[in-house]
């Protein structure tokens, strides 16, 4: 499936704007859109009317352009009816933003999203997702600009089950200057998975780190994720969650993810040189310094600081690590001071 | 030995300030104490004469008041002659800033001031240390004070033996609105170590919260020290550094400590219910948790949060740490929900 159309949108379809709740997603999500991002935004209810003096039209088919994108925001039992509409109508692919799927038992319609969109080749990302932010195109994350602020254009494609985890890093990577190619929230993944992901950023030319935040996988999908990390020539970064049984079940009810024997994913990324985060901390400082440093840092660590407690602390940091600090010669010291 | 006269001084004597170098350690603690603490400072040096309008004292015998406290910021080979006449002049204690003692090999010059200081009872901090800082008295940290931040006055004691890193605990400890009674910097601690502080900070009725940045013990000393903050009625909050081999070897040059077994620490600490921060970012949660909430928290936790992504590192977080998350009964979510 061609995802690069709905990732670069010029076009764009917002199914799903109200003409009476200004804080519904898909009224944030044409807001924020709409005059800000380069895509061209089209707003859509099956009730028609006028929105901000903008034609609301009532199907995505109705709309005179092509659209590269369809944004859904409607409630579950209506979504298979509006995917099926972009399919008609001949669109790029959506983003389901309706909640409402395998994530409170609802397999079946979540199901049907699958088989419709599989039998037409239509890529979608979701459902119960937050969506795509692809600068300087789009920003489906319904928050309203004004309460979130978005890392500058850079090299980590960030993708992520979660989009609080999502936005989470978004904020931390803007505080630390860490620049962003594309972020995507996968939700329930139904269709579009994380192993589509990775394929889809190793050939994107603004990506050179590929950092993930998994929650689960399903069977032997873990197991293809590693493979295909492997095979790729970027390096590839995971944060994990439901390490532990509850936090499996905290996983479950909210991605509807099985999580998975996490040691035994923990040591198969080590031995295939993958690079686990163990935190969002960790995370951040793996996204940073890989987009830096492309080659590899072997070991033999010089430390150079203004504080003693804070050179022992970086020592044990290299050391615990398996990164050597060797001491210097006897006369490298009396050499650096009378420089 | 009496800390309190030291550690609450109402007089203070800075032996060392210069009238060329407005950049000597000394020059720096006389302008940040003087007008800005509530302590009164005198200037001594022993070539007399004026600075900034204030008369500068030949030596602190010649200061007409008695001082609390004397701090000492001379080259270390004059340092056992200023600390004989502080004593001689009946100062309260002292605090010695200037470096080069046992942690650059002369152990002898510092044997000679521990030797010096135990004969007349008089208690000092150091050498090799940035001091002391106790709101609103007193703040010896030699960082000119448009270069630093101060946290609020508060219910933590903060003991370390780096200077850096206590200063680095300091911006931290501002940052999260986290209160200090009391920071000290021990450096060498050729005479008052951890031991001390821990007395003095249980008995102490400002401090709720006591925290040591650990680099390394002398012989027994560790123990000692385990067995007194058993006894301590207060939180005892540990970071060790020094953990591998070549951190050890770092805290040698920096405080010519002996670091340890870390190994052997940690599960001392942990068998004996002390509370173990593995890095600065968990010293400040904990100081901060612990200055709040006295009673320990069990475990059967509840997670409320907005974002499943969250909640899943949340609980995953939990567990690892031996605290449970029980799955809610049937019911509870939907009562919550309907509330």
């Amino acid at each position: 499936m061609d995802l690069k159309t709905m990732f670069k949108p010029r076009t764009m379809a917002v199914i799903g704007v109200s003409l009476s709740n200004e804080r519904h997603p898909a009224n944030v999500i044409y807001n924020k859109n709409n005059l800000r991002q380069q895509v061209g935004v089209f707003a859509v209810n099956e009730k028609g009317g006028v929105y901000q003096g903008e034609e609301v039209y009532r199907g995505i088919s109705e709309i005179p352009e092509k659209m590269d994108l369809a944004v859904i925001a409607t409630r579950a039992e209506t979504v298979p009816a509006m995917l099926a509409d972009c399919i008609r109508a001949g669109a790029g692919g959506a983003v389901v933003i309706s909640g409402g799927f395998s994530e409170v038992g609802k397999k079946d319609l979540q199901d049907s999203l699958v088989y419709m969109a599989r039998k037409a080749g239509f890529p979608f990302i979701g459902p119960n997702c937050i969506g795509i932010y692809s600068p300087p195109s789009v920003d489906t994350l319904f928050i309203p600009g004004e309460r979130i602020v978005r890392p500058e254009p850079g090299k980590v494609a960030l993708i992520s089950q979660s989009g609080g985890i999502l936005v989470d890093h978004l904020i931390r990577f803007w505080d630390e200057g860490v620049g962003l190619s594309m972020a995507v929230s996968i939700g329930n993944k139904a269709l579009i998975r994380e192993m589509d992901l990775l394929e889809y950023f190793a050939h994107d030319p603004d990506t050179e780190v590929i950092a993930f935040y998994v929650e689960g996988f399903g069977e032997n999908e873990g197991r293809d994720f590693v493979l295909a990390a492997v095979r790729c020539p970027k390096p590839v970064i995971v944060l994990k969650s439901g390490k532990t049984a509850g936090g499996s079940r905290a996983v479950s009810s909210h991605t509807a993810s099985l999580a998975g024997d996490y040691e035994v994913f923990s040591a198969v990324l080590s031995q295939y040189g993958l690079v686990e985060a163990r935190d969002q901390a960790e995370m951040l400082s793996a996204c940073e310094a890989l987009s830096c440093y492309r080659k590899p840092i072997e070991g033999r660590m010089a430390i150079i600081t203004g504080s003693g407690g804070h050179g022992a602390q970086a020592v044990d940091a290299c050391l615990s690590r398996g990164l050597t600090a060797p001491p210097f010669s006897e006369s490298l010291p009396s050499r650096i001071c009378f420089l």
